[in-house]
């Protein structure tokens, strides 16, 4: 089985035209494929009409029960079922899933930092999952079935707790178990043509990168921020045999699910 | 291949310690099983905080964009994936739905009924969705697979609307279709001892009850309000087919799937 595990980001997702557009090109594309979304900023904006304040520590959000609440029913209800409709209409039988439907990913609450004298720590992400076990063949089955699972950024602990969890380390964790079943390929599809050498140049695309290259960007301060979790999530499926990974705009989803080139590939050497 | 459907109704699942109760039941259940779940206070309480006012016509909420948005929220992602993780804690490997995954229930939006001089009408429920076709073959495949669907009331037109669907109906229409697979036993849980001739009196259930003894208590206005659309599902249940259909309290549903006796059974003559 040749397999495309396929994400896309939250400022893609709440704009409505472009996440159309990027849904007829998911669904043309002809192998099995699982698409892992993420949370664009309809929670953020609930959580305000709700009196929640949004915390976020290091680009990730800090899930208190409440936020729980929100992330669940925006990313499990709202943004899941609207793409899972979405697909239908376009005759691709998707079914949506978080890690707890069909027990496919486990996760354990993330604990909380210890407190050093003198350094601080003690930071609580609250209801954060880091990820336990894919049950990988539970997905198989489900693709076998000929559904396209449609995977939002949630996850349980096995005794009763949702979780929050990121979507580029679920889209990488589930891109490794699947290799078990077949030849997989990841691709992070955003709003950007790729990982860029200039931020503000959108032509100024890396083409190909390996794991030395990602090290010596890090150092001259080319590659910083947001983009360093998601290549190391990125490299890291590479690195556990995933066969390629490719980071591009979601536009160009079709040219590179076609073979052709965009965006930048990773390399494992 | 022998096969239980198991509605659970709101009130059960606003009351956290009987919710547990009866999910600790319902993952005893041996056989084949599919839970569809009703929506409870929770989305009233939410489009209450969110400033949408809640509007209801014959026991039935009117549905524009905004309350759409909060049923899908919280039937599909709150309270669906809720129950999920509680019944994967028991070792049950549920898998949570609405009509749009896997395309397993399509519906068509209710029109809005024809307004009549000096009648009325005119009324728009909104994106209600009235049942259109069950694929029980999708949801044959998903038990083959070893997997208990957990469904939410909500249902998809085909050409990406998400619709809110009343769950008695689903349950109904959803045993109507599974018939095709195996002998279906269809039982109504909710927070009455059964169908009572005297709505105060928990003890005062009606043990049996054929069309004609319900077309005699509708007359005599014992079986009134609520009821009704309940048990017009129940009887179009038992009419096409179904081989049992049992009305009763969420605690007895052990007993019930066990084959004692407990709540009201209705009868197909």
């Amino acid at each position: 089985m040749k397999l495309y595990i396929i994400k896309i980001g939250g400022n893609v997702i709440d704009d409505e035209k472009q996440l159309s557009s990027f849904l007829n090109d998911f669904a043309s594309v002809s192998e099995s494929k699982i698409l892992v979304h993420g949370g664009g900023k309809i929670a953020t904006e609930l959580s305000k009409q709700l009196g929640i304040e949004a915390k976020m520590v290091d680009g990730r959000r800090i899930t208190d029960a409440d936020t729980l609440k929100v992330v669940q029913m925006v990313y499990g209800g709202l943004i899941n079922k609207n793409i899972v409709a979405q697909l239908q209409s376009r005759n691709c039988n998707s079914i949506g899933l978080t890690g707890a439907d069909a027990n496919i990913i486990l996760a354990t609450k993330r604990a909380v930092s210890p407190t050093l004298e003198g350094v601080g720590g003690g930071l609580d992400y609250g209801f954060v999952g880091d990820i336990a076990k894919v049950n990988s063949e539970k997905l198989n089955a489900l693709l076998n079935s000929s559904f396209t699972p449609i995977i939002a950024p949630l996850t349980h602990d096995g005794k009763g707790q949702m979780l929050n969890t990121n979507a580029d380390t679920m889209a990488s964790a589930i891109s490794i178990a699947m290799t078990t079943w077949g030849e997989v390929n990841l691709i992070y599809c955003f709003e950007k043509s790729g990982v860029l050498k200039n931020v503000e140049d959108d032509n100024s695309v890396i083409e190909k990168m390996n794991h030395a290259d990602y090290e010596k960007y890090k150092g001259e301060g080319i590659i910083s921020k947001g983009m360093i979790p998601k290549l190391d999530n990125a490299f890291e499926a590479i690195k556990q045999g995933v066969k390629s990974v490719i980071i591009c705009h979601a536009k160009d989803l079709k040219k590179v699910a076609a073979g052709q080139k965009a965006g930048t590939t990773l390399l494992s050497f």
